[in-house]
């Protein structure tokens, strides 16, 4: 059978990417003394030359399905090692590409303690991304980010009122609040391992206060007064996470990359603020 | 041509609706002083006898782009009309059909004022339905409602740290807020207008308070205390906007139908708190 | 401490409905020889009295906490017996509500088999649903649905062409076909199990194709053939589905609620094309 | 009252964009002999220096706000223009940015005649960003770009059909075929005029045929034939793209950005195919 996607092209253009989005799959991932299943959702792609019509996209689900089914029998150690993998196997199954790209995400549960000492099973979102590069040293990059939903209450307009009212009291003022979503990546490079539940602790430990899913009344009223007494922008989140990032991650190389975007659904607007920093940790370090 | 759709089915089964989602179209909206260009998404359906194989699907879109383009030329007086001409019309082009559903959603705007007078254009969402029924009496049911993001402060979460703490300040206590979704859709009977104006206020001030886009630093400061000073629950925002309902549309017949719904997207916890009210206006006032 | 939501209210309107939304959480389910882990997403809610001011939202999330942590030391048997047991528990947890609802949803993967014989791991939507009545006759109804992605071929555009053009080839005659997403939600009485894979089965084989996510070039050939072989309208799919439930279980009572809804994303339209039944098995075996 | 943003800030980073996402305005866009309104949204963004706690975000708002009350009076060229001033205003409101961005995006509605020469209202999708550079040569850049929504059939599968069975008839063999989204963006720059509907004209002519919201039966076997006489990838589609762009815009620089992006909802897959250039006319034509 001829090979249609092999034949040559009129419109000669190479492709920066050409791949699959949207296949979900179960994974299975070590924990400290466990084994976890995930739903995870992987995009893939890898790029295309100019004389090759089309790429073979079965060979990228072939890519994907081997890893899956490897991660039951052995499960592996981050998703950040599974998108590695496919990455890899990509360059391998595609000869004519020389650049693959692997997105994979999911859902992912930790057990947190609120303030009075309540146990509750918390959601946080996985995100970890491989760039192969044929040839290159290292021939792939990976990265793993952690998405945290949490709380920020605004700095600025306590102050206002603050000011207007010449409040002094003991409690802090009220203010807007509001529920903030932040994404943190770090790359991880060859021999350094991340831990996905640092960066939890980290984007968490980083915003006005942590959310929980389950809170009686107590827990409920420290939350609100631990919200006050730090309020945060948006901005004060994403240099929260660089600071504590740059004090964790002092082992870690300066070509190692970094992204924090922190989103607040703001409660006095119908629209989000927003801010975020793409940079090295050479950069936060200079 | 033979009539594909017009055959004799295998599984006589009839089916409660058969149509088309997700048309969107731009129609024009007569406002007071004004015509205004919406862009609406239109979802049309009618049922079908268990004799006929299909719908004439391609009916559907004539009957939308027929009163779509009307609208040009005469521009409609509310979305609803629209939604009631359409579901006429589905029953005239649907010979076979009984009943016909038409839903009609909208992004919105209108110019408010902020506490300190700063004029600022909000966003609000229209959504109207209109049910045809073939021989009943009315031919055709009509609603209109609106979808309004304000917000909500907890009432409970202030008592808690007001107890804990004996404050007795002359300012509110700190408290947890959020952004709020609350949607209101009203039966519009034969012979009586309803204006989205209007229910746009009643659901507006029925929230802890209303949000703005654009907030200088005094304006942020008074939308903070009034929220404070009218703490809610989502039960408390559909109470107070059913009870506004009632005075509002005395002049309205019992039969009338409401649905009230409210979600806050919680600021401290990761899932969102939702209350609804389906009822009459006869209920309400009973 | 005082019950902030026991309090009297001002306006005394009952509420249909109150609770959360979104709460995700991992859930263990047996399934034939072992058990899986499914990230599930969970909607609960029970009515408010007139004269109760607010719900204890903390309960519902108490009463998803508990059956999710039983589930992983015993894994439930599906996904309705979880939302029933949340059902029943809400009713426990509040003693003012009458009704509960319960609402489940979560990704499911089953083992498929491509026309030439290999395996590939498919993706489903399972939805569970249970609805409490204290002092009902049964307390609690529940419902297992699914949701499936396959194929349709139109019969319409294939015949136009097969008749403009005299074609009485060998092959079936080109048509636009395209991705379709069918749902079907059957109540599970008392002392009779449904088992979901039975309904993934119906509603697949009631599609012009199933789907794969992996498919080398003989299987893709198979495939296209199949579904041109057995073009089918949105009617057509949701009859073939009412069909085969009426056949697959005889054994059911007539009461028992039937719900399919079947959306194909046209492939020549920008809008999809939507049929759906609500009814009783009773109401089909007529 | 002190600027609590102006003040110096603990964990000096600087910050790559703080903006708001998510503000949706009518906006009135000049078009030939008409002006039309559309519902646009916008995400503005500056640049944050390390010794800046915040950026003041109701400035942001102010700039918007301004555009989108002078295009009422006064419709703008296009989307690009608007975001262009934007971005021009963002560097004057905020002393401390030395960049902005501003992206806008609004479903655009072009009447367009189906092979059977009956006139259609069809919908797109319309993106303009602008990107200001303080002291840059441009000051501003900014690109306009189309979301438009096709049909792709499968070359390969028609492929190995026609080889199995050895078809040689006169209509085009079966294959897959289903709802593509094709999106470009093409760079602006000074002095030249580029028209969002040229682009529009440009990608739904790459695909394998268009889609229209209304189609009667000749109409719609006229299409389908279209699409199974030129089939093609998702990699065909953004390199037919491309050529046309290089032939079409030969009096446009080398140094003019193009990003071309074709996304393929698979009817035999539950995953997506997508193909991608990111790229400069330069590239294209060396």
């Amino acid at each position: 059978m001829p090979d249609v996607q092999a034949r040559g092209v009129e419109n000669a253009f190479k492709l920066t990417k050409v791949g699959v989005t949207g296949v979900t799959k179960p994974v299975s991932v070590k924990r400290p003394g466990r084994a976890v299943t995930l739903t995870a959702t992987f995009d893939v792609f890898v790029d295309l030359p100019a004389h090759q019509r089309g790429s073979h996209l079965s060979r990228n689900l072939e890519a994907i399905g081997e890893v899956v089914d490897d991660s039951v029998r052995d499960p592996v150690p981050g998703l950040e090692d599974l998108a590695a993998t496919i990455a890899r196997s990509l360059l391998d199954r595609h000869a004519y590409a020389t650049r693959s790209h692997v997105r994979v995400t999911a859902d992912y549960f930790l057990e947190k303690t609120t303030p009075m000492g309540r146990r509750s099973l918390e959601r946080y979102g996985l995100v970890a991304e491989a760039d192969g590069d044929r040839g290159g040293s290292p021939e792939v990059r990976r990265r793993i980010g952690v998405r945290v939903v949490g709380m920020t209450a605004c700095p600025c307009a306590m102050e206002t009122i603050r000011e207007e009212t010449g409040e002094t009291g003991p409690l802090p003022t009220i203010t807007h609040n509001q529920r903030n979503i932040t994404t943190l990546v770090l790359e991880e490079p060859e021999g350094h391992g991340v831990e996905a539940d640092d960066l939890v602790a980290i984007v968490e430990s980083s915003m006005s206060a942590p959310t929980f899913e389950i809170l009686k009344r107590p827990d409920e009223g420290r939350l609100v007064r631990l919200a006050h007494e730090n309020p945060r922008f948006v901005e004060d989140v994403v240099r929260e996470v660089l600071s504590r990032l740059v004090k964790t991650y002092a082992r870690l190389p300066d070509g190692v990359s970094v992204s924090v975007r922190s989103e607040s659904e703001e409660s006095i607007h119908k629209h989000n603020a927003v801010a975020e920093r793409v940079t090295t940790l050479g950069e936060l370090r200079a």
